[in-house]
């Protein structure tokens, strides 16, 4: 008896232009500066008054994110990194290039999904596509994400601004991602969680959602900023530069299900400082801009934790509950010395 | 007895602080808008009257070149296969941001060339480095560059902008890339041809010139335009559009060297005429201002060849030296329709 060949697997895109027309030039909205995809180059007039930012961040199959996720999710993911990376700046994302390097032609299914994740991640960021370039390559999934944002001439927050005496906070909750991870990877369950705490931690591994609302906040307020990519601990240490915090773990604020986690095993607290994808901001503050600060955060309707103050002559460290020093010995993700 | 590791085996990077510091922070020239790479984005103040051109060709080992190629020649063809789609935009180069794959981390012997090869080619472009992104992956090296580019406001050059009685006028000479990668890939030593001419072959195909030179004159008489990077006739079909361009194939400008190695194999013209990698320039130019257009390209040192005019209801199609119509089979290259 001949099989039938499962459509789902047989249906693939046959050219490189279908895949542009037909699945990312309606991602451009129309802009003219992207010629419906058509062009070798997009075009951009800069508003006056405005300064550009620029960051990119490519996500692999196997390194950042798992394969077998949904393209949809994979999509959001894609753009949310680069939309965190502009948001820690104080810049609103403009318009982005996407290049897309596939093991193989995909399959139109996979990449009807993909697009209409692209939709929607770009729907609640603010931006569009302008360009790019697509490729079949030998290697894994790649796709990447060069975002172009904007905001007023000279009010960029720099990473490397903090001074002695500022506080640091945090934005929402620390570890949720890591954690959602995990139990992605089904190495955890966390006994003590229920379906919906679960579904909260994987929903935070899978959609972060870039802190875009507080940025009129850093602008007037942050003397430094950056987003937690590669944990907490280490992008802190980023943050501080030649200073240090005493950070006591009790102020690192931790949604229910993560707390619901860490009561369950303690153990967690170094997956939580050290885990990486939150995609919550790190923000330097003036002693003297708290108050100001603070009420911005809240208008904007972003949760701020103050995580402590930067002092001179101590390192980034950690404290538990009892006083005593907590023992972290990972400090993040660095691809170049596993 | 025990064997001595080669050091240029063991002799790697080993974290990405280090590859981004030691080989690719120098490559800011300073601009205070990359942070010395130390930031999670860059800045870019635009100038006033100016509008911004992006543009992105990653190139991927094994796919868009050969990984066997020296580290130097793979470093400038990255930026120049970027430079060029400026350059067909009429538009001059300012920064770029750079996405680096490795399948391993680089020996230091290795990333000490390419970041040479890189300085070489944004000195010879007249741009910098401004950010980027490094990852080990499990696919082949890829090398992701983003462009920003500038020109005069309302001045950028499409490539849909070709109108019937148009001249197309084609930079340089065609085919040479395409016949030194046979010549790299050891497939033919083309009889007939010296030592001399096949290295300006091969050196056609490792080292692509950028026609910036012709950006004035392309803004102020050019209709339409774009780079021959997938083979002339692929891309002469995309400047034409709806169009069409009778091509003799006599017309086809070629180097000394293109024209000794089709003396002796003429089967070779396909090649010449199909292969891609020229980062030669197609160009639209509407009768009334091709004067203008001869003495701006003279002016700037580029020759520049009138292929013919662009004609409704006629097909792009090739004839020989006798006439009769060329069979051209190929017509570029796609990377999903193989």
């Amino acid at each position: 008896m001949p099989t039938t060949p499962d459509p789902s697997e047989t249906d693939r895109i046959g050219t490189e232009t279908e895949l542009i027309q037909d699945y990312l030039a309606p991602l451009t909205n129309g802009d003219p500066g992207a010629f419906d995809l058509r062009d070798d180059a997009a075009l951009l007039a800069p508003a006056p008054g405005q300064d550009l930012v620029f960051t990119s961040d490519p996500i692999i199959a196997g390194v950042h994110f798992l394969p077998t996720e949904s393209p949809a999710d994979i999509a959001w993911k894609a753009l949310a990194v680069n939309v965190s990376d502009l948001a820690a700046k104080g810049a609103r994302p403009i318009s982005y290039v996407l290049n897309l390097a596939f093991p193989e032609s995909p399959r139109r299914a996979w990449m009807a999904a993909f697009s209409a994740g692209l939709k929607a991640a770009q729907e609640s960021f603010g931006c569009h596509l302008i360009g790019g370039d697509t490729d079949v390559t030998p290697g894994p999934l790649s796709i990447g994400v060069t975002i172009i944002g904007s905001l007023p001439s000279g009010s960029y927050v720099p990473r490397q601004g903090a001074r002695k005496g500022d506080h640091v906070f945090v934005t929402g909750t620390i570890g949720d991602a890591a954690l959602g991870l995990k139990i992605r990877l089904a190495q955890s369950g966390f006994d003590g969680l229920d379906a919906e705490q679960r579904d909260y931690l994987v929903g935070r591994y899978l959609r972060p959602s870039p802190r875009l609302a507080l940025g009129d906040t850093l602008r007037a307020h942050a003397s430094a900023a950056l987003d937690v990519s590669d944990g907490l601990l280490k992008d802190l240490k980023r943050l501080a530069g030649p200073l240090g915090v005493l950070l006591s773990f009790d102020r690192v604020p931790l949604s229910d299900a993560a707390a619901a986690a860490i009561a369950s095993d303690p153990s967690l607290f170094e997956r939580i400082l050290c885990g990486g994808d939150d995609y919550e901001l790190l923000i330097a503050v003036p002693p003297a801009l708290i108050g100001h600060f603070r009420r911005g955060a809240a208008s904007a309707g972003v949760a701020v934790t103050d995580l402590g103050i930067l002092e001179e002559n101590i390192p980034v460290h950690v404290l538990a509950s009892d006083g005593t020093p907590m023992d972290v010995s990972l400090f993040g993700y660095d691809h170049f010395s596993r």
